[in-house]
């Protein structure tokens, strides 16, 4: 809210130098929630990243400098589902103090400098843990361009696109015991197959595995079982955003996935960003989201700006070499349908929804090819494998693949950054 | 296992005499698990029913009768997660030590009046509570007679079973936020609905409500991420079962489903029983599962007993009436894909999952009419209507209808009771 992010501007800076150089993910813009330990304490519980530092917030609350709720017992917590459950106004109120005693003309924590020591910590010495206790995750599929991509590939390219799609934010519930925070290797997946031309599947390590770039909210305030949260009051239900692999086997997928949807195609693994960025932050980068024809139904009406300008990138990196090749730029602004409008549709029918509940926005897509988000897309089903920076190609991911998911939005002298969602690919267990 | 239960004969007795009555669902041969409350200690605890009392298993642990694993602090819980977190061992010596305690000639509690007194609730008396925390709920597509019917209804009826279906337990990730206990009223979901020969949907009440009469299996031993259940191993990891009922909004379903599956139509309530009959107890009544055919691929093949023979019923009660209709009786055997079957595909990802998961058998219809298993196949979409003992039709389910589904094993004298599944609709929420 303007109270918190009155502009897009750098004029605000912290005494943590590192925070206020111009491509660090972490200024005091942005304050992103984790959860973290280290050798001297590795017991886990909730930080905040500013430049390459974190401000342990269970040593503030410790020497009640920072306190949620007037309560002692919610940052020194393994999980920021507490925190999070206590609603926006506990959200706001914290990141206000926390901005203020990171900023660079208030001398309370600054000039302490045996605090400072306690709660203050090398973001390179920490160990960034699963954030909250995904309760539900449910993957949302709003990318037209996406959809549209995967419907000519695994359908028809005369029809790619269902008529359900226009007209609601299509999503699947997905499996939550396997989400996993970023740097947790992934297992390639065996499953069954179906060799093209035969009878009967087979049984073998998947040959097409793919990431889905995506982002994903998480719920804050939750609603009770029968009563829907109305498009007009779903963004206070949200208290941030992390960027998402949802890994995915094509093969499996495909043989498996009609009538019911994706199951083992992609409940292996879903690796998420170690740091939720709240929508606080996010605030100043509001835009208008894709034009919606037809218009929706009216439980899913909405004017205004309702979407977020968040450059996306992916990065794989070969087995063995130093060298990176950027595979996909594209922009969470692309995605059609509104986090709002899919909070909405989600609980139409009264399903109720719980504070740390992760909905992911479905592969984010571009219309261009150079911002497809998936191999599957990239390459068009492996038929135009792409050419990486050390001279290999890929159609799909390789035992040993490193790929590498980033995010930022643009301010002016300043970035709020999601930090990354990596994860390493590791042979078949045979 | 043996020890236990080494007949389906009723020679055991219990000192609680209702738990010796033939139709009684809870002698000493069954011992479901569960969670109660009552007026005069409202703190949700676990409890065991045994005739038409219930077993205060945390009064037992007060007093050092019982003690799972050594510990003070596994019965006296408002979930059963803890208990079945210690693994199949401790369950049987659990169970052990309770029929023990239980049989007519063992006096330890029959003949310690005061403690009977805090330790033996009327069953009447007392609250039950969700039996779990259900960390993943999966429920699958087992019963061929089912899926054949479904594929022939949305489908088409030349062709209505997927060449997947008789290769995998097809499966889908379902919503736990939205898991209730029997006896919890279903408001009637709203969503939106494509009419016949409209271009595009329209937004209201389900008007096509259903039931789907399903059991379901409860993980009492996880799996580690990235290492499957073998086929051989998978029973032992299965705690126990339930009744659940998997309302559906056929009309909402039908629209929404492809490509990626359920969603609204079956996110708004799913009702479990709320005892859970372990595994031990049923251990009598296994029986040889349906002929599998082609031979499954080698991951999923097994030989002998490990179905289940349950006799499932479902009820129908119009609002103000007195008069219920069963109408439909079937059992839990057509199942196609055996519990470890499910368990082995579900994991062969490397997919993890968890003490308290869910996975339900999906509606287990039997090949004549007269035992599908809802009303979408009872009355072939709404085409031919049931009729109910008080004059009424029945297309799909009407504001005020009351839905319980029961089931039981019967043997020799006794019988093995699930007790029930029920719930009332309510009108939809305007």
């Amino acid at each position: 809210m303007p109270d918190f992010n009155p502009t897009r501007d750098s004029s605000l800076k912290s005494w943590v130098e590192s925070a206020n150089q111009p491509g660090c993910d972490f200024p005091i813009q942005n304050l992103p929630f984790g959860v973290i330990s280290d050798r001297s304490n590795p017991v886990p519980r909730i930080g905040v990243a500013i430049g390459d530092q974190v401000l342990d917030l269970a040593v503030l609350e410790q020497v009640e400098i920072l306190l949620a709720d007037g309560s002692r017992a919610i940052f020194n917590q393994p999980i920021l589902n507490p925190f999070i459950a206590l609603r926006q106004n506990a959200w706001r109120e914290t990141r206000a103090k926390i901005t203020a005693l990171l900023r660079d003309d208030n001398p309370v924590l600054r000039d302490n400098t045996s605090l400072c020591r306690r709660a203050l910590l090398p973001i390179a010495g920490v160990s960034l843990h699963m954030p909250i206790d995904v309760r539900g995750y449910t993957d949302f599929y709003s990318s037209k361009e996406h959809a549209t991509n995967v419907g000519s590939i695994f359908r028809d390219p005369k029809n790619p696109l269902l008529p359900n799609w226009a007209e609601m934010p299509v999503a699947y519930n997905g499996r939550t015991s396997s989400i996993i925070v970023s740097g947790t290797p992934v297992r390639r997946p065996q499953g069954q197959l179906m060799p093209p031309n035969s009878v009967r599947p087979v049984f073998g390590p998947c040959r097409m595995l793919d990431f889905e770039l995506e982002t994903a909210f998480i719920v804050g305030e939750g609603n009770v079982l029968g009563e829907p949260i109305s498009i007009d009051g779903a963004e206070k239900h949200i208290f941030g955003m992390v960027l998402l692999n949802d890994w995915s086997a094509r093969d499996i997928q495909r043989w498996e996935y009609v009538p019911l949807g994706p199951f083992n195609g992609k409940t292996f693994a879903t690796s998420i960003s170690p740091w939720v960025i709240t929508m606080e932050a996010l605030e100043p980068f509001r835009v208008q989201g894709p034009t919606q024809n037809p218009q929706p139904l009216p439980y899913l009406q909405q004017t205004g700006r309702h979407s977020f300008d968040i450059h996306l990138e992916v990065k794989l990196k070969p087995d063995g070499t130093g060298e990176s090749t950027t595979i996909t730029r594209t922009n969470f602004r692309h995605i059609y349908w509104s986090m709002a409008q899919q909070l909405a549709h989600h609980t139409v029918s009264g399903c109720n929804t719980r504070a740390g509940d992760l909905m992911a926005s479905g592969t984010i897509s571009g219309p261009e090819p150079e911002s497809f988000a998936s191999l599957l897309e990239l390459t068009w089903n492996g038929q135009k494998p792409l050419e990486l920076l050390n001279g290999g190609q890929r159609g799909f991911l390789e035992d040993g693949d490193n790929v590498t998911m980033t995010g930022w939005c643009q301010g002016d002298g300043f970035r709020v950054g999601f930090g990354e969602a990596s994860g390493v690919v590791l042979p078949a267990r045979l």
